[in-house]
């Protein structure tokens, strides 16, 4: 199977099946990433009570745990969806959004990191940079650093967690206990849209509902969404009209523009 | 008063009076729900600490309770608020999101139904079903089911309201103790856009602050939105400028729009 | 320097800096605030929990305080980071939304307001003739009157906390304890828009960030708010084209434009 195929049989699979996505996320993002995951074909719900997380991943394909607003009761919600996740088998995604920018995200990511044993660990290179080094020197949710410098700490994760990491970047690098794919597709004015990574998280976490390699189907996320910022930099004017056409494109993509324009590269 | 003079005369003392409508909403629609009460010509307030929600109901012309987020403070404070609604007589609409996909849902659902009496309950198919017959069915807070098979569901619960049941759908129906109307605008990209269902409802609560009959306070917001829908669909790549035009719609639709595209059958 | 050299040293240092701004803000414009901080160049971080709030006002440029959805352990939050923000000596911009609304909101934004000694308060009329007067009479977050009618509501502040005061309205005024300016660009669609008040604080943030006169920095503020607005408005079909031209036009403004439309006032 061509890289191509791949992708392509994944984005098929996701919208025969409408896998249930379980986003347990920040408030600031929630009606992006609930969208991206709608106009992409899966199903997402977001739910955070104590009371009903664990029903909820009852009935969802694939869990996504995203600290970007975090507080306690939150963080206790995310332990409790993890745990059922793990008895039940389906995929976990963590997003550790701001690790480092503060002890009390890069412990929390940490604590969550080992609860759940993510199936792909996914943030930019500055957060995995501190997750695997403890060193904080994240700038408030930015990355000073490209994918690249973060290889070494990404693999020193996955090694940890038996899964993938995901490293977001001008190019994005996924690692796993073996392999390496550096995915180079992507716009300029992705970084200019609040919360794109908090899709590329909820994106993987669908991929992951439909393919059970945590390396490719992260892969594929990242490929995806770089393809749809292509597809939506094309004709937008600034970050607002990009988002919209970035939506549309994620409904509208075709096996044409994934055998176009994608560049996947795997080592 | 024909249809059409019916939904017409409503938006325009929307239009005229501006309602203040208090929202008790999740985290994912707040923003979508404000800016869609603010297009059609009402006036949004989203407010939910147990401190003041009493006073806000004090200054509002209707109440509209979401629990598409619920946890147990939210919870608290829309019956905090309900009581409040009630010795007012301000209308209550009750937005039952993801009802049978958990059992905290469905109990919470339940117990505000019975503390509010809401004129008008306003869910998906699944979810009136779930709530008429206690069975858990739903997906996330998709509807597997067209609202004609929640008909008598919805009748149940009218009969234990006193007040109106909506579902929506690809023809929506409303009824109530005595009547039933079908309201049969839309677009088909409306499921790819989340938080429309819960936009239903709280335009429904700016109707129901300009009309006295929950009935048709129901059934004229789900003619606007479907109505709105097909203005905004005619044109639009994808979820996402989809629903940038659904909102200039909301904002711009004109009497003639209603007369040309209305598709409503009271029975 | 001229107004308009002023205006534009700010949006250059603004782009070529990218401010950290830490929000705590209400769940309705978080997205919104954070999109138009980064069209602008500006660095979004938004954080609540006691726990880190101190930390990341550590690595921030300027803090804003919004109470538009307060609950009891967000106003801890904020005071929590103000006094951080008052011992590192950064700027604080506090938005009392809907004060007058309730007696909670009144009390709340009065409490904040003597924590954090603001550099910016920025309300509408109705806010901040409520907070100088102790009269409740705002409907909803609404505004009722010109910012004309609060000229000297706002001085009343100004001479408590000795920063500046910022009353939007068709033309915004900014007064200090010595000063008053007057910026009147701005487009009717703005209201019809959730938020924009919020946002109009969120980049007061970031003009404080960069300039030292909170005077100067908020009157620069709402005059870039309302030339993107006049920019945006030009080919808008209604309220939510408006909004993703704004944020077009945040990030694409130029100094051509800010002096091609820049109508400010100094007395």
């Amino acid at each position: 199977m061509t890289m191509v195929q791949g992708v392509w049989n994944d984005i098929a699979a996701i919208r025969a099946r409408a896998p249930l996505v379980h986003n347990i996320t920040n408030y600031v993002v929630m009606n992006l990433t609930a969208n991206a995951l709608l106009a992409l074909g899966a199903s997402p719900v977001m739910a955070h009570a104590a009371e009903e997380v664990e029903d909820m991943v009852g009935i969802a394909d694939a869990l996504v745990l995203n600290i970007g607003t975090l507080s306690r009761p939150w963080i206790e919600a995310m332990e409790k969806a993890a745990g059922a996740a793990g008895r039940k088998g389906i995929p976990v995604v963590v997003d550790p959004v701001g690790a480092g920018a503060t002890p009390f995200r890069t412990a929390t990511a940490l604590r969550l990191i080992a609860a759940a044993r993510p199936a792909v660990l996914r943030g930019n290179a500055s957060e995995i940079r501190a997750l695997a080094l403890s060193k904080a020197e994240t700038k408030g949710v930015d990355s000073r650093h490209g994918a690249e410098e973060a290889v070494e700490a990404a693999r020193t994760i996955a090694r940890r967690t038996g899964g993938a990491v995901s490293v977001s970047g001008p190019v994005d690098i996924v690692v796993d206990g073996s392999g390496i794919v550096r995915a180079a597709n992507g716009h300029p004015l992705m970084p200019r849209v609040t919360g794109l990574g908090c899709v590329a998280s909820a994106l993987t976490g669908a991929f992951a509902a439909v393919n059970p390699s945590p390396l490719r189907a992260a892969a594929h996320a990242m490929a995806v969404m770089g393809i749809a910022g292509e597809l939506a930099g094309a004709e937008a004017a600034g970050p607002a009209s990009f988002q919209v056409r970035f939506l549309d494109a994620l409904y509208a993509i075709t096996e044409e523009d994934i055998t176009r324009l994608l560049k996947i590269e795997t080592a």
